[in-house]
């Protein structure tokens, strides 16, 4: 993706080979700012002040933090207490857990001096394929916009809502529910895409807009609110969205609010598809009701709004009432029967334990393992 | 209701007898200031700048702005000139329209200078019956709250979720929506009120917030995309709100994002209630959906959120970029099958044809005069 013309991704090695530099995107939209991770326990602030978010970029930063850590002190017990801090910050994310398990298992083994190198390996290979998997998404994802804009008989723009950012912001780079959008823009497919709000945080407001407005692609943002009536009236052809989490049965734990845009999808008879990465989905989960824990983020995200006044200053306001609590509840999990189909690197599939095997085979082949 | 302990309604005579003060709700949760109207064009802008609103409220300040209208010029011209700017303030809340036509047919056979005695007549009468119907709409909701509470087995506080405000601030006194909750917190029963914060305009966080403050009602804000996952939970037992226009069918017209919270009580077996005065029920619409015209307003009251800063001032800050568009639609409609009963100064009834005319059994003889 490009920034004011320039190529960037969201995260990538300082040009010192060592330290790690990311956009910080609780300045975002109103400053453009790149910050340097020289230490683990900065990654992992970065992970927890949400300067990096969506699933697939958090996996990534994990990664990096591991290689801060070994770069500092690659002993046994640093590797196990920085897998440890990383997989502390953010509960709902399975990538975190899957990049900090898949990095740490790689190292292990390794002596000591070994593992620095192979960390900043490993970290550049999660990046690459971050990349590669967002837009192999794309490519799928972009066939079904193409089916809607025939079904719609090659006339006026195709009409998407989404929720929270799942664009390259997101990920490494091109995002997961944003890439397909990208790349029928850049097929020359007309498409005009609802920006949800997406309160408390404005991940829609302040990072899908901003992202979609440096590539040029048509789009008007929303309150979170108004998603059921522009579908009541034909004003969405589909949704897409990402997603923190998916179970093995196909269930969607993605930005609180998803599953109410998912009911209105239904009521309508609108397409909600999700754009997920394989490493996104959480083989040992069945219900994401009652299994997938959410987390619960510090009330002041809800009843403090940050944003630049007309002098030009960032500033915040409190928009409550001192003597009323708030509860901000990051997470909801849409199930899966609500999910028209799932979009993967792999092609799409519906949301099932069926569909998720169909495209995933060697993961009912591990599970038999498992119960064997 | 009582502000700091001292009863209030939210639009009074002034001490004078001519002028009109009301409270300026722009300016909560963080300022109480109190306004004059003096004018018709006064209490036009009250209504259109919002200082005033909710369905019953806006009613009683057009009545009002008739009566200050006459005092200036009770003219013929005047008099129509009159009703019709007030018509053109807010075209979604059929209470105005019914609030214009009653003063207005009620003065016209007048004489022009017996008409402002009877206007302020009529303005005081419209704010008495109000607060006779919110009540008795409290009255006849609280034996519903009454009914989950024995449900529970007597154990632990009901917890009903609420959307935008249809509170005493929407109404003279009372409240609609909130008039069962404040008589079922009186008489004693434990209740506790998960508040939307209701984006764009923030009701919910700013005004519903504050007057369960005030009154003592325990209760939490959550954002608007919250209710779906508390209810997945089992952490709302009822929901109630208001209206702005309910159709002779039952259909619903209310604040954005109120359909979507009515799918997920459908989709959660969790009843949803609408408390609504007669008035605010529009015989000549059928089909919500499409016959009521949705009000779209400036897209700033999403782009941009006012609050109060860490000092203590009153700042308005930009959340989007400045190259996004904003889309801001006032009102959706949840049709009649997803609302479970309304609640009516005449009790409570199914929300369909049959039931609203058990009610209100004379509007179907009007129908049939109206027919033959």
């Amino acid at each position: 993706m490009r920034i004011d013309g320039k190529p960037y991704r969201t995260i990538w090695l300082a040009a010192d080979g060592e330290t790690v530099e990311i956009i910080d995107q609780t300045r975002l939209p109103h400053d453009f700012v790149v910050l340097r991770l020289e230490t683990l326990e900065q990654a992992a602030h970065a992970i927890r002040a949400m300067q990096v978010r969506g699933a697939p970029l958090i996996g990534a930063t994990a990664a990096y933090g591991l290689a801060l850590a070994m770069r500092a002190d690659p002993g046994d017990d640093n590797l196990a207490a920085a897998g440890a801090a990383l997989l502390e910050t953010r509960p709902t994310a399975v990538n975190l857990r899957w990049a900090v398990e898949s990095v740490s298992a790689a190292l292990r083994p390794l002596a000591p001096a070994a593992r620095p190198a192979e960390a900043y390996a490993r970290a550049a290979a999660i990046c690459d394929e971050d990349v590669e998997i967002c837009r192999a998404i794309g490519e799928h994802g972009k066939g079904l916009i193409e089916r809607v804009r025939a079904a719609k008989g090659d006339t006026g723009p195709v009409n998407l809502l989404t929720h929270c950012n799942a664009g390259w912001l997101a990920t490494v780079d091109w995002g997961t529910a944003l890439a397909p959008i990208y790349m029928a823009h850049d097929a020359g497919i007309p498409v005009h895409v609802w920006v949800d709000e997406t309160r408390p945080r404005n991940q829609g407001a302040g990072l899908t807009a901003w992202e979609l407005a440096q590539h040029g692609v048509p789009h008007t943002v929303i309150a979170d609110n108004v998603g059921g009536h522009l579908m009541q009236h034909g004003e969405v052809d589909l949704c897409i969205t990402g997603t923190d989490r998916t179970t093995a049965s196909g269930d969607v734990c993605n930005k609180i609010g998803t599953y109410l845009k998912a009911l209105a999808a239904h009521d309508n008879g609108v397409p909600f598809y999700v754009g997920l990465p394989g490493p996104t989905i959480d083989w040992r989960v069945e219900d994401g009701l009652s299994e997938i824990p959410i987390e619960q983020r510090d009330g002041r995200e809800l009843t403090e709004v940050t944003g630049r006044t007309a002098g030009g200053e960032i500033a915040t306001v409190r928009i409550t009432p001192e003597a009323s609590p708030a509860a901000n509840y990051a997470f909801d999990v849409t199930p899966a029967r609500l999910v028209t189909a799932l979009i993967t690197e792999r092609g799409v599939c519906p949301a099932s334990a069926e569909g998720l095997l169909g495209l995933y085979p060697e993961q009912a082949a591990a599970g038999r393992a498992a119960e064997g």
